[in-house]
């Protein structure tokens, strides 16, 4: 472990923290309001910090090996989300720093779950930076990083390798810090189409801005009690479900769209699954919603797609109450969230390309039944799927249901309902937001123990990260590798 | 495909069924009560079948492959099902033959999940057949069938790998019809003593020998309302206890106690993580008990031990209402039906050997990050696991996930609640028998559709056996392959 290089990317990734804290700070002025103090503050505490750790020396020959990598991340966004947490505390907006450090890891991990009862009443400043906290991480803050300094040294494809979500890690170009400003690019540009859509639909500005920043990030923090209900245009939901789906789409295809390469978006077999998984879990949401509800079918059809879409992508925005839909529509909603957009978006979950590898390896299993002798790879989009990658999607697997139970037991000491409970794990570690009962969109999550806040707020990392970074972190191991 | 072989293994199970229908007959004939009738008639058209179709001429050079072993199970276990329903409907016990299905293969299947609303009030001789149905598959129907004649030829090593349950198939002796006399003797003499021991405990004779067949064969049904409850005795309560955690555990581990070689069941890592499981979910659940619901401590730790043990095996028998515990409780013990106990037992769930690789593979997966050119291997008891054996774990977990996932959908259409349709899934895919709420001790499966009962009687056919045999049976690929 080579902690001169991770101390170092440390130091940056704060300076980068602080850099951010500029843009609260801007709105909290531009409104004249008080919490432009916590903000500078923090900046301040955060550059220095940031500063002398960027300055020190690092070892003539060092090379950031795949364990740094992932050592450096669960570190970054540790520290992020702790010093991310003081404008809440300090501006008083959050009183307790439990809280506050739940609902900034929510923001970074891009969960949308919340503990603030009344949202309304915040200063706007704090509530941009909570909506620019689920911005920044959405593509990734190491991706940003290197997008924004790419002169890290050979291994820098480490940082970028375990922080990007999927099973299968690949560059757009060969370069990382090319990639990574592509990827920024794309990012930068939906958010911007979504900021003039929504105003163009009749939002303010403000409301505009920070719900194209929750919404391309797959976030969910809406600066409304009522969230996207507080909206009564159909354009604005409709304009939210098309940029929800298009941010759970691999941007790696997005990339291959703006180049004219329409083959390779259309063989995407990760794109149809989850096109397809989205298509029929809205036909069956709705027809449950229709039948057993009273609701009108455009009624029914609205609801259901809005929420299949913003749950599915792990987004979690709401427009109505749906911990009171119908069993089977709270089931698939729930299905959903373990399952997750693509790979390579910004959203959370599995993701639909390990849930086909998973698919394709029990497939492979029953063959060999029926021919013992037949060897065979699994392919993706044509391409032959690496055996290491097979391994680790089950390990990958393994551990998120161990961390999904073992939250699920935890939280469930604070005796809310089984389904609560399990649902509060799952929302969390899936990086979806709401969960059912009394912690769905209706409700929020300050009704929980401090135990269950941190547990969940620790789930919610293992989920973004997607579990090795905090595991290799958490295991004594790698401690005992010097 | 070999039909002809399959037809002659379904001609002589139908045949063990006549024969094992004579037992309920003479216990009907016994105490006089006219459900005779209907073993007489099955038990004749069982017969004349069975003869039929095992005196159909084989090809002289017929040899069993591996596809034909799953695939004569499945057929086997589904005929025993349709036809072992049939003296319920005639005798009039349960009307409708859905519901008469569910309950037989809810038997078959040792899940003990029943549509009885009111048990006491059957004559003898049916109860006498729903625990009987238990006991004869609980150590496997086709091994059974291997102990009394194992000269089908070279192949039948695949009728027992396909039937027993368990990540790595292992015969105790080189001979597969003697493996099958040394469980079946080892089966028989446990289900004795108990029996034995249940009647010094002051039960009468019937509710001994009913007890004991559906103890060790992890079944769970009881010729009782109230279950075990009813007998307010704590000796049977600790007698069933002991028995139940002995029928979780490795019949082969079983057989070595009994030769005396203690060092192999000492270090045998599944029966240490068995134990440890049990252990310190009766401690954690006890406590809780003993917190949240105000008994006393020695009442919580008798409740805790008994559901932890009844319900971890598999078997399912209640001494109080567990769908009223306290939300911990309640998830632990809904993980704990996941897990189940050990392979080659009689109890069903994923199994704990299949969780000890799980979790080696994850160990394996995070050193690879540590030290990327180091390659290792599995190991258990010292002896190297098949990376074969490691991948069928893996897609036997996403099956198992999908079809309980599946299930728990198709329930939620009933519109129960979300822990109501969860917890019926899981209970009859890991063939524990009680799920939570309606469905738990005090309720029964009797307020479910007829849809949802048939799909939740295919999980149970599909975790009894594993899902591989079902699997193959609904794979349009192995019906393209004749």
């Amino acid at each position: 472990m080579n902690f001169r290089l991770i101390n170092k990317v440390l130091g940056y990734i704060l300076l980068v923290e602080a850099g951010c804290l500029l843009a609260p700070l801007l709105v909290a002025l531009y409104y004249r309001e008080d919490d432009w103090l916590s903000f500078t503050l923090v900046a301040v505490l955060c550059a220095v910090l940031g500063f002398a750790l960027s300055r020190l020396p690092a070892g003539p020959n060092d090379l950031m090996q795949g364990r740094d990598g992932y050592m450096a991340v669960a570190l970054a966004w540790l520290s992020l989300s702790a010093f991310g947490a003081l404008p809440y505390v300090i501006s008083g907006a959050v009183p307790h720093y439990v809280d506050a450090l739940f609902e900034t890891v929510s923001g970074f991990t891009t969960t949308g779950a919340t503990i603030l009862t009344e949202i309304e009443h915040l200063p706007r400043g704090i509530l941009f930076w909570r909506a620019e906290t689920q911005w920044l991480s959405g593509m990734g803050v190491l991706v940003m990083f290197l997008a924004l300094m790419p002169k890290l040294g050979g291994g820098s494809v480490h940082l970028m390798r375990a922080e990007s979500p999927g099973p299968i890690k690949s560059k757009l170009v060969p370069k990382v810090g090319q990639t990574a400003k592509i990827l920024y690019a794309i990012y930068m540009s939906l958010t911007a189409a979504e900021t003039v859509a929504l105003r163009a639909a009749g939002m303010g500005w403000y409301d505009a801005v920070t719900h194209a920043f929750t919404t391309m990030a797959t976030g969910g923090f809406s600066v409304r009690n009522a969230s996207i209900a507080a909206y009564p245009s159909p354009a604005v939901v409709w304009i939210i479900t098309g940029f929800t789906f298009l941010a759970g789409v691999n941007f790696s295809l997005l990339y291959a769209a703006i180049r004219g390469h329409w083959r390779q978006v259309w063989r995407s077999q990760e794109l149809r699954l989850y096109t397809a998984l989205i298509l029929g879990a809205t036909l069956l949401v709705c027809l449950d919603l229709f039948v057993q509800t009273g609701a009108r079918l455009s009624e029914s059809f609205t609801e259901a797609a809005f929420h299949v879409v913003t749950v599915m992508t792990t987004t979690g925005y709401a427009i109505g109450d749906f911990a009171l839909w119908p069993t089977f529509s709270r089931v698939a909603l729930v299905a959903l969230m373990f399952i997750g957009a693509c790979a390579g978006s910004t959203a959370g979950g599995v993701k639909v390309s390990r849930v086909l590898i998973h698919f394709k390896n029990l497939r492979r299993d029953l063959a060999r039944i029926i021919h013992p002798k037949h060897i065979s790879v699994i392919t993706m989009d044509g391409e032959t799927v690496d055996e290491g990658v097979v391994a680790s999607s089950h390990s990958f697997l393994v551990a998120y249901v161990v961390v999904l139970v073992a939250g699920t037991l935890i939280v469930g000491w604070d005796n809310l309902g089984l389904e609560e409970s399990f649902t509060a794990s799952m929302t969390c570690i899936s990086n979806v937001g709401p969960a059912l009962g009394r912690l769905g969109p209706a409700g929020n999550f300050s009704i929980l123990s401090h135990l269950s806040k941190i547990v969940l707020s620790l789930e919610m990392l293992m989920g973004r990260l997607e579990l090795l970074p905090i595991l290799v972190l958490l295991n004594p191991a790698t401690w005992r590798d010097r």
